[in-house]
């Protein structure tokens, strides 16, 4: 009989539930993905949390696991880590205030511990992936949104009330195009997928030649981040201009926050990343040269490595370092 | 006869040099001030440096010091904390790779620490100014350039390779004015004191009508930044529109710099926060239009408390946060 422990981590999306069972060492022992059916209200996407954590549950048992060491969430914030409370959702109706930790505490009866997504990539990147036995990074999901995780001496960094690390919100851009923060100028305003959509959308409407309106069947609605850079790579000039001028943007962020924080690698995640090398080279390009030489000559930016499962395995990540096991 | 131990701090600037001689609990016991007489070279910035030191050691076995706990410096950028380096000084002939906490530590046999000047300057202001008591906060020296300080959990934030918190070097507007560092639109090129006058310079260029011109008796050579906001408080037109953008932009910067640090409190220093409120109310403005409500609703913005003293008081506060008394 095996006494090998499990730890739980959610990475809950606005979208879908993306759960892992993990060992102490880092294996994924099992796997539970599904809707959170968001859209149905906060009841149903906490029953949704559960059965997936159940199912995980089941699954462990299966191959052996004896224990659980405990159950970590990473969700989009704003969100108090340390009282465990998820204080809004744009995308749950009702989902205000709510206590996620107490709840998961009285139905699982193990420890739960909350982080924001972010952050969880960041962690998890720092634990397994590409950021691994570094101290000192930063992470940016580039995906609907721009989100930010800091590591510090191997730690998330929090901020005075646990909302720090918000790197999309860096004005890059002084009035610039306007954010869904309702600042302007923001990197999210430009270098998001939504901003590359968004400036697409305004050069085709200047009647710029391209493929993507094919593409698109001249439906601006059909219009994705991902047929942009699709475009570019069969070498389409409005959309290598846009994927380009989207690297800039980061890049400038990456600098910025490369002198702010003096890191020793960057890590980019999200959907965006799949573009490669056509953007992350002129991310790297524009931040060595919006950073000073001190902080730049030694930086490292790389793509994160552990695709879509770094939110879920930093959840786990989150468990074993609030109880100190890494 | 007194036991009291005395800590000297020497804020070392491209012109002058202020020390200070301090006890435990904060009481100033004497001060030293003289010029660093830079542009004379390595060997003679150091002898002003001997001498400051000496001098206050006199004073304070006066006063009743019976023994030295430390020396601590400030010095500008880029350094090395960890090796005792000052790597660079662009205005000091000769100053290379100037290893001063080894030359200082054979001179005086006493522990000697470095630190760069405006992470001085914040942990001077933690230790006995406007941060008193605050763990998480960020301070921004306004100057000829703009450096930063960054605190967290109470202790300075130096990053992987003590180059960290360069917060002048955030771009706040891509493809913006160009910066002293090779970059373009970062804080420091536009919110500086150089930045003011720079952008003064362009107004009065294209014919804005202003007193400054009287001021300046015609010749641009004269103006400063002082003589700008001397003016803005005669209610000049174009030099309140100038100290008022100078506060926009620096709101951006510090509204980015909540989006990313979460502090409790962000502390304005250096000279040119002696523009008082006319300066102070546009960064606040500012910081709150571009910054996330989670951070900024409990964040307060406020003047250094501690004046051109904060440099030589976060270099005592040094030696004693090295030798972990505070």
């Amino acid at each position: 009989m095996s006494l090998k422990k499990g730890i739980i981590g959610v990475d809950l999306g606005a979208t879908n539930i993306n759960s892992l069972l993990m060992s102490e060492d880092g294996e994924v022992l099992a796997r539970d993905f599904r809707p959170s059916l968001g859209y149905q209200g906060k009841e149903k996407v906490l029953s949704q949390i559960f059965s997936s954590i159940k199912t995980l549950q089941k699954e462990g048992k299966k191959s052996g696991v004896s224990s659980f060491l405990g159950i970590g969430v990473g969700s989009p914030g704003p969100l108090s880590v340390s009282k465990g409370i998820i204080y809004h959702s744009p995308n749950i109706p009702g989902w205000e205030n709510v206590p996620l930790v107490d709840i998961l505490q009285k139905e699982f009866n193990l420890a739960v511990f909350l982080e924001n997504d972010a952050n969880a990539a960041a962690l998890g990147e720092w634990w397994r992936g590409a950021g691994k036995g570094i101290n000192y990074l930063f992470l940016l999901t580039l995906g609907t949104g721009i989100g930010g995780g800091i590591i510090i001496d191997g730690n998330v960094y929090h901020g005075a009330w646990d909302v720090g690390a918000e790197l999309g919100h860096m004005v890059i851009k002084e009035g610039g195009m306007s954010c869904g923060c309702g600042a302007r100028g923001c990197l999210e305003a430009y270098a998001s997928a939504t901003g590359v959509v968004k400036r697409t959308i305004s050069a085709i409407k200047h009647n710029h030649k391209t493929i993507i309106t094919r593409l698109i069947q001249n439906d601006l609605n059909n219009l994705t981040c991902e047929l942009v850079f699709k475009a570019a790579k069969q070498g389409d000039e409005l959309a290598l201009w846009i994927v380009e001028e989207t690297g800039r943007y980061l890049g400038i962020g990456v600098g910025s926050l490369i002198n702010i924080l003096n890191p020793q690698i960057v890590i980019l995640a999200g959907g965006m990343i799949k573009a490669g090398d056509i953007l992350l080279k002129q991310v790297k390009k524009y931040a060595m040269l919006n950073s000073l030489k001190a902080s730049r000559e030694k930086v490292e930016i790389v793509p994160a490595k552990l695709g879509e499962n770094s939110g879920a395995i930093g959840a786990v990540a989150t468990v074993l370092k609030r109880k100190g096991i890494i």
